[in-house]
């Protein structure tokens, strides 16, 4: 299986699609830029949204459902926002279909059953959750409110990738609504941290925070926080955003309330969101040529334990032996898979285990068993080693442990080694195109600028980070004055 | 708040829109037919949606996750299926808005971009699910496939109401394929038994097992069990449904695979589901005029302690007391709030918890904590007592499991006073008119005389019970023979 990847040095895009698809992950539908998000990598995804949930649950938010469709007449209320998303609208106009006389045994669009108003599949839910806190919020007793939804939402983008950027994406979106501007910041910045956290914590992929500039902003948002991660190639991936919204929806949808002294005022809003996006932050922070590798935090099956034998006598010694692995493991909570498929050679197993990225495999065979051993690899390292089955148990929980931090450290150093301090825009050309990854340079805040230089380079300003360091200095395209660096990269 | 509450006797259908509104559960939204569901209703769908998932997993299925859309030439494909549902399909014409040219800062679909082929909103995903495992399915060695989705789906709804019939609605789809035909019926009825546990011993709701006849069968399906429930108002609610659907969708979308003796076949197919119907059920079941009752399995908080106090003193005292018995019902695993809100008045906050069905209620006031005692009340029965606080975790552990127990006896024999034989069609009529419940008489198995039936009394089959005896009768109307009892009801 694996020995058909693409390696990441010839075709770095391609070695990506083909490890979605070999590795399980997703797959291309019969929709347009719609996946089908297969066994394995909603597994993946599962453990992302039980984790990212706990957090927001101690952070205070609880969930909710909002409907999935838009009216028209809400969705243009907040102007900057229905601009921002309009042109990648999925709209329904017809409730209906009918035989088609034309046709027989087909079916065609009713045209009787025409939407009075059309309804746009929300491209993020702003519009129909502020029209509803409206109903909701009379007086600062109200306030906050901390909701979280778990949804699936459509953006009609013209060029897909699995993951990276589909047409329909699964996402949480908090939306929360506050009595002050303080607040609301206070908000946004909170769930910005949170990302952060799970990331680099629970994911092992090292981000950077920082804001966006006005013209990478939310459409709609005052400010837009984030989270920034390198991948192998050198190109930063948005990772997690966080929006303060100001009082931009509470106007829109006229949402006001009465203040502890008795005045009316608008609400304040912050929203933030990460999506299945991750999956392709996770696989092209990690992987290899080999396939996918997982952090152990993310991993369906932590260990799996695959057989050698040449008869029933070893197979049933071997899985004795398994059980109590696995009977262990589980005590220590770790996960543990006994693969004991008889329609696969062992060889097969390895390549597949490697290919879908499980932490650690056990093998057992006929002389582990007279010497009380096991063969342990290691996925990240691809190292193996002989291993006494005498205090096993913990050496693999150790182990684990010692593999989710040492990816992390991995992908941090690369990150580090790829964060060059540039001062002119000929070596900024030169590393973006060589080194590649971030060039943290000066800029002199101007939108024209920035424009400039995506037009020259095709990078972006991925952020200005927040421990940026005030100095006076000068824009490295324009040379006018600057009082801090920006981190500017190509990007997914 | 509950004072306001309709009375069940006044008029049953105004008591549950009430309720449901005023127990914070849901809300209609400004899209025609599509609800808000509130944090309060969403954190008791969360508690059904971990139990079902814990019990898919253990009986071996996976999650995973196919696009909302389905293009129509897909859906058109199983002939019935397609027929079953056109008539309620949301339908994407269009992908673009564009700015108003007759209206300034207004949107409009732009008629440049329609779709090449309509794109039905799934109102059940059969269709672009069996399209996808032709991909996955090539040998016997690739089965089964034993797949759940949780997803929103829509059907356009004429008449809608909150939970038990809505535009969008959330639920679970499993979706299996099998080798052989009666690996695939052993997998329906398997997922039906699971709904069945479910329902009784997570929700405390009572349920018949049985099959649909031919007229209210899942369209496209060759059997559909179902779980059937009977309202306080004597109406039934279809809880649950799990399809055998035969090589119906297999060949439709010419789904073929080697079996290990070499030969291709069609697979066989089942899919099942639940959906957030079944909060419409779980009120309906126990609640009574004050408001929402909760079977302590699915209320967000068990328990709910309400301080009583006159000045800071004492409020810091019955705290400490408070976090103290939230401490030991943690480690119990009972969860518990406190309610320690200046906003409102503990008679505010008793009536809140009685609407919002929270099954026990503790009052700690001066008193007790002179007499180092609580006032605990239960919201099932509406008794108070005065309990010593030495012991009083574990007789709360023990007495949430009583209510569990007693909130399904008493729905138990509400459903079994309600089941009455009938042999004659003027006793089926009245019957039906003045006990309600389910009716359980001989029919011949004809769609006709089930039609004439449902045009007389607007009762239907809700099934034919698995543990229907066979008896040689005559049809309750056609008087024609009949071989078994089947249940009759008005239904939601």
């Amino acid at each position: 299986m694996s020995k058909n990847l693409t390696s990441r040095a010839e075709d770095y895009s391609k070695w990506y699609n083909e490890l979605v698809v070999k590795a399980d992950l997703a797959e291309n539908s019969a929709v347009r830029g719609c996946m089908v998000i297969k066994p394995y990598g909603y597994a993946i995804w599962e453990k992302m949204q039980a984790e990212l949930d706990r957090m927001f649950k101690e952070t205070g938010h609880q969930n909710a459902y909002f409907p999935l469709f838009v009216p028209k007449s809400l969705f243009e209320a907040e102007e900057k926002n229905a601009e921002g998303f309009a042109k990648e609208c999925a709209v329904v106009t017809h409730y209906r279909l009918q035989n088609d006389p034309d046709n027989e045994g087909k079916l065609r669009v009713d045209p009787e059953a025409k939407l009075e108003e059309e309804l746009v599949v929300r491209p993020t839910s702003e519009a129909i959750i502020w029209n509803t806190y409206k109903g909701w919020i009379q007086s600062y007793r109200d306030l906050p409110i901390l909701v979280n939804q778990w949804a699936n939402v459509v953006r009609w983008e013209m060029r897909t990738r699995l993951f990276l950027r589909t047409a329909e994406f699964l996402w949480q979106e908090g939306h929360t609504a506050h009595a002050t501007k303080a607040e609301a910041l206070v908000e946004a910045e909170q769930m910005n941290n949170v990302y952060a956290d799970f990331a680099e914590n629970f994911m092992a992929i090292p981000v950077i925070q920082g804001v966006k500039t006005e013209s990478e902003r939310f459409a709609g948002a005052v400010e837009t926080y984030c989270i920034e991660a390198l991948m192998q190639d050198g190109k930063a991936l948005q990772a997690g955003t966080s929006h303060f919204l100001g009082q931009n929806f509470a106007k829109a949808f006229d949402v006001k309330f009465t203040n502890n002294e008795g005045k009316l005022d608008y609400v304040w809003a912050t929203s933030w969101g990460v999506s299945t996006r991750l999956m392709g932050a996770l696989i092209m922070t990690h992987s290899d040529d080999k396939g996918l590798v997982l952090p152990p935090n993310l991993a369906p099956s932590q260990v799996v334990i695959v057989p050698i034998y040449k008869n029933d006598e070893q197979f049933e010694a071997i899985t004795k032996k398994a059980e109590n692995i696995i009977k262990e493991l589980k005590v220590l909570g770790v996960s543990c898979k006994f693969d004991k498929r008889t329609t696969h050679r062992p060889g097969a197993k390895f390549a597949q285990h490697e290919l879908q990225g499980v932490p650690l495999r056990i093998a057992i065979g006929p002389k582990d068993l007279e010497n009380n051993t096991i063969e342990l690899a290691r996925r990240d390292t691809l190292t193996k080693e002989i291993v006494d089955m005498e205090g096993l148990p913990i050496k693999i929980k150790e182990l684990l442990e010692v593999i989710q931090n040492d990816l992390f450290k991995k992908a941090f150093n690369f990150r580090e080694n790829h964060i060059t301090e540039v001062d002119d825009f000929e070596t900024f050309k030169k590393v973006l195109e060589t080194k590649t990854g971030f060039i943290s340079a000066h800029w002199d805040g101007t939108s024209e600028t920035e424009q400039k230089i995506k037009e020259l380079t095709k990078a972006t300003i991925r952020c200005i980070p927040l421990d940026s360091k005030i100095e006076d200095s000068v824009c490295v395209y324009s040379g006018k004055p600057s009082k801090q660096r920006v981190l500017f990269a190509k990007a997914y």
